[in-house]
């Protein structure tokens, strides 16, 4: 069932109601504000999978939610291994998947079949209630980056961010946008460079919530990073990350990579904004990173809203068009400036020091 | 009145039947294939400006038959000069412009107005002739890259580039696909990455002219340009210009400076394809040439095939979205490993030495 919404401040990426997860469709927006009802394993596997949720802290949370509906009709082991299984293959690169789905793994199996239903659900809202503060917190020490940068330039400052890794993308607050949204609270204006983010257009849901927020913003095309740094109009830059490798190189949607080489070439701090459930202890650097591949037709069609104000899909090349279109690159930690993290801002090199004594989760 | 055309081999992208200029429509393009007929020097400017014909050099082809057309109703010399400055003002950026306005200008104003529409239109048809020349000659020099690149890796060779460089921005052969061409008519097979190009997707021109003539090509976002080269997936990059400055700095179509940058972080050659035309002597660096930008509404709003093979166009996002678009970027001189030119391939420092003795066109 799906349901339309007038007032957005009711509205949570992720949230239940007991016997059933409400998730907005974020492949509807910005067009159509959806929810959907997941009520099964494969329903949450789907969303996953599909898109409709989507952003690596919200990815986490919503499997979380997938294994609380998976034990509800069967509880005993094979039951949650496979609901482990299902969601560990819904999407390769971001790990805060797997993090989600080992948590569960290590609450539930010391648990009796009887009891793993109630638990799981209730691990899946500890999980979402952390993940908000986590990225409270994460805004809270980007917040200080922008204080400073307020400080020295005696003006807004410009922010530029690529995908959408603000509220849409996490239980609350988001990563890459927390800082801006504490900002914000704090009476401080900025102005975000939303990039468009080819081929699914994320920008375009970080240019949404930003209106909703009032936030001030600009879209642009991914092309243009450069030369607006170049030209002066970045102060820093602010990005999400999918999966963070223990050297530091991070894995984050394809393209920035690109900006911060801009970055780089430009003197324009880079910062990527994660929670430390993005790390992953087990890569050693980025290189060993899974990139999904995903579907040619993210580039021959597009969604859009037609004359009469509908969705529809208009296809820009040829269906035999030859594609590749890898999601996710990697930049590597010597372009990174700082690592916005809930324990504070830390230079790549520092995250072992600050987080693996206290994450063991891969080893 | 506009055509449909069935077969291609009898295209050209620019010619006259003496008081009409026939041009194909770009702007349908990938999704129809109009010509449209000029008959004016306004017909002229809109279709320049409206990018119905776009790519540096067809632009300078355009322009020197819209001073045709002009001279056709009027060979005064007050005609001439209208005609001149309207043609100048329709785009910043590509110097190919200015340079065959002035070549008009320099040949006409020596000539009584009774004689101006004849040797205008035969000056504009030997600007066309001399334009194929010299990009058949670019893909000779382009060509001796290719070749070394095959003997050395041994495999077929990718070639990474962006916008429309080809056939279709040109009057002949195109400039960074001109190599590619020369290499096919060779029996040298290379298989070329084609990136998008938000926001206008000149990419899907470049897919469909490799499609017309039989050569290999993937589609790719523009965002994924940085990790395609990090895979080694990339052999050279190859693009055309808009302007480039005395020094090398080099203003072609906007994310051009993103590619530069991963093709030097990831030891790719990155070469800029383009004619002596498009070089500007009164330009000394990339920051004094002027950067076009663009209404917003080309990331707005997208043209597409409907549901029933019907060009439709869709709103991506609301029409009141701030939009910033510049349609240009520079690529410093110190990015680009040559410059492919009718005279040879040359490091940007060796321009002045190759060119600027017999080009003094702007002092």
């Amino acid at each position: 069932v799906d349901t339309r919404f007038g007032h957005l401040h009711a509205l949570r990426t992720i949230r239940d109601e007991g016997d059933v997860v409400i998730v907005i469709d974020q492949t509807q927006l910005p067009h159509r504000l959806i929810e959907r009802r997941l009520t099964c394993l494969e329903d949450a596997a789907e969303a996953i999978r599909a898109m409709q949720v989507r952003g690596a802290p919200l990815i986490g949370a919503a499997a979380a939610y997938g294994v609380a509906l998976a034990l509800r009709r069967d509880a005993g082991d094979a039951s949650l291994e496979r609901a482990l299984a299902t969601l560990a293959a819904t999407r390769p690169t971001a790990v805060n998947l797997h993090w989600a789905i080992a948590r569960m793994r290590e609450r539930l199996a010391p648990v009796p079949p009887a009891g793993r239903a109630h638990t799981a659900l209730n691990e899946a809202r500890a999980l979402c209630a952390e993940g908000a503060a986590t990225n409270h917190a994460i805004g809270e020490h980007g917040l200080a980056l922008i204080e400073a940068l307020v400080r020295s330039k005696r003006r807004r400052v410009n922010v530029m961010t690529h995908c959408n890794a603000g509220w849409l993308a996490t239980v609350a607050y988001g990563t890459a946008l927390a800082p801006v949204y504490a900002a914000q609270a704090s009476g401080i204006e900025t102005h975000v460079l939303v990039s468009e983010t080819r081929p699914r257009n994320q920008g375009l849901l970080t240019a949404w919530e930003l209106r909703q927020a009032g936030v001030p913003h600009t879209l642009v095309a991914d092309n243009a990073a450069g030369y607006l740094m170049r030209q002066g109009a970045v102060d820093l830059v602010i990005v999400g990350a999918d999966r963070i490798a223990a050297n530091g190189d991070a894995a984050n949607k394809v393209g920035t990579y690109l900006k911060a080489l801009a970055a780089q070439d430009n003197g324009v701090p880079f910062y990527v904004a994660a929670p430390g459930s993005t790390i992953d202890w087990e890569c050693p650097e980025g290189d060993a990173i899974p990139i999904e591949n995903r579907s040619g037709d993210e580039l021959r069609s597009i969604v859009g809203l037609d004359s009469r104000g509908r969705p529809a899909r208009v296809q820009l090349a040829p269906g035999d068009t030859g594609v590749d279109n890898p999601a996710f690159d990697v930049t590597p930690a010597r372009l990174i400036t700082g690592m916005i993290c809930e324990r504070g801002t830390l230079p790549p090199n520092a995250l072992r020091a600050a987080f693996e004594p206290v994450a063991p989760m891969h080893g």
